[in-house]
């Protein structure tokens, strides 16, 4: 399979939506930070270094990673065009920070792109396993996996005190950044999000919008991670941010039967309005769409609404994005234009038969 | 047919949306006023002249009209109930002022529900025909055709120098107040609909909404009609709102195809976010609704929506307000409720199939 086919497709392993608490949890991540042995950081990296970083990693991918993942796909950012790399972007299977770092950066995918692998984005290896609903473990498992893979080959970069070296003072440690996605639209319409937020800093845990690091938090969705990656092992940070989520899933799971009791018909109405907006509207930003498709999530979660696949809005949440988009229509358009064939395509994917 | 059976259809002839100028103008209506000689007024009347008056109009309704409109129906107010009474109004067949003076008031209406004479409103006799599209000839011909037959049965109080005597001076002459409703949305978007109202006042006309003086315009629907009655034939007060009706409707339907060029797809849009809330919500105050439906029906108007009929909306406009529609789901409701039915009645007519 070549890297192409697997940008071509849409779905990601990390959509499909099944798994523990996969009502609000929408995905469950864990990047481990990993650098090479006397070689300079990647902002300090010369093309001659960077691109010996390339091969090592990509020969120690080939030979290792293999046996578990048998399809994985390594290439260089230069050898995929602008559309691609947003895909792969808006699939968050890279994150936007390695399109800065493009001359030199690399990825490789497994083929149900559940691992990825940047090199030389801030540190010379990211290693990330995407799953769907809340399997923290099972991330961890596989992303620990591919690490011990990857390390037969590789010389990383290790401290017998602080641990794994990093670029960044906040990843030193276990080099681990583990993060769950939700979607928390009982939380944000009660006015509750913003407490239960600004209470989590002080367990060690940040909260980021939907792309990571100052992006908003579009559609009622969230990222939650650690902040911190050093002076707990990794089962301990882990654990750290299950025991935290499935405290912020009871409270969002109460509120939502809170909502739907003492609203009734009337959250019936809004989500209801919201599935008939993006039934038939002719243009649609990507932002008004997010904000729709979580009501009509949640109007799906509370069954509410018949007949829609939570997973199509998971999907959707992706697709609308202006790379998939574009990729989906198999058409280079501008802003407004987007904004038309977006229209087309909620109208088309959200359609339920005879209602 | 008896009076109730009148009331349980609830479309009237003037819903039926045919005729010239129809995609602007819904109806037509001319009404004459006419008082009994030696017989105070209808707001100076006990109630032994005030029932001399209503079986005087009965029996000359009995005798003389039959012949044109054989089953003119004749009823005194206090024989229906109030939802019943509140369905004439909405129907625009009685005025709200009869409601008030209920006690004496009585009211006689044609199969059709083009004509309907209305007994001790503030006139003894308000003669009405009520016709769909630009149809003032018609309307005048028919009403005209009624006054006849009443008035050889009927003694009419009529000055030589003023013409009919009224309750009110503004009547006084013809007694005649010809109106057509117009739906102006094109001029109200393009905000141009102020600018031309405020100059019909120079030219002996005014501006009301939907449900008379003092309503708002809802749905951007506008009530236009002569304001003096006096010093002019009823053939010049029809000619004058004729021609300056034709304007507005000249003006609105250019106004419309700006918008469509104009505007394009933000304009489908619109009428298709219209659509789809009318089509899913769960909740629908008349107001909201009267504004989604005006959307509606422009866009069937530019053919912007294919698949429905505008005459339901006009239809629509009379069901959804409270005693049509309690008449119609036959439940007495408060107001949350009808909200409700409102919204589920809107739904169940406004579906378009295939799309």
């Amino acid at each position: 399979m070549s890297f192409k086919d697997i940008i071509k497709d849409i779905r990601s392993k990390w959509m499909e939506g099944s798994g523990a608490n996969g009502d609000i949890v929408i995905s469950s991540r864990i990047r481990l930070a990993r650098n090479l042995k006397g070689i300079p950081f990647p902002q300090q990296l010369g093309e001659e270094d960077a691109s010996a970083v390339k091969k090592m990693v990509k020969n120690a991918v080939a030979a290792e990673v293999i046996k578990d993942f048998p399809t994985v796909d390594f290439t260089s950012l230069t050898e995929l065009d602008m559309m691609q790399k947003q895909i792969l972007v808006e699939k968050h299977l890279i994150s936007p920070n390695l399109l800065e770092h493009a001359r030199y950066g690399a990825v490789a995918l497994d083929q149900d792109e559940a691992v990825s692998i940047m090199v030389n984005e801030e540190d010379h290896l990211r290693i990330q396993c995407l799953l769907p609903a809340l399997q923290l473990n099972e991330a961890w498992r596989t992303a620990d996996k591919v690490d011990n893979g990857l390390e037969k080959t590789l010389d990383y970069a290790f401290d017998e005190n602080f641990g794994y070296v990093t670029a960044c003072p906040t990843n030193v440690g276990t080099g681990m950044r583990a993060s769950v996605m939700l979607h928390l639209p009982g939380l944000v319409t009660t006015k509750r999000a913003g407490k239960f937020f600004s209470a989590l800093s002080q367990v060690g845990l940040v909260v980021r919008g939907l792309y990571g690091e100052g992006t908003e938090a579009l559609g009622n969705l969230f990222q939650i991670s650690n902040q911190i990656s050093m002076g707990r092992t990794e089962e301990e940070i882990i654990n750290n941010l299950s025991g935290i989520t499935q405290k912020i899933v009871d409270q969002e799971r109460e509120t939502r039967q809170l909502l739907k009791d003492e609203l009734g018909i009337s959250l019936e109405d809004r989500v209801w309005r919201a599935y008939g907006t993006l039934r038939y509207a002719r243009v649609m930003s990507a932002e008004k769409a997010l904000s729709l498709l979580s009501q009509v999530r949640l109007g799906i979660d509370l069954g509410l609404i018949d007949g829609l696949d939570p997973r199509i809005l998971t999907e959707l949440m992706v697709m609308l994005q202006p790379g998939c988009l574009q990729r989906i229509m198999a058409l280079e358009m501008d802003e407004d234009m987007r904004d038309i064939y977006r229209a087309r395509l909620l109208r088309e994917r959200i359609k339920i038969d005879n209602i």
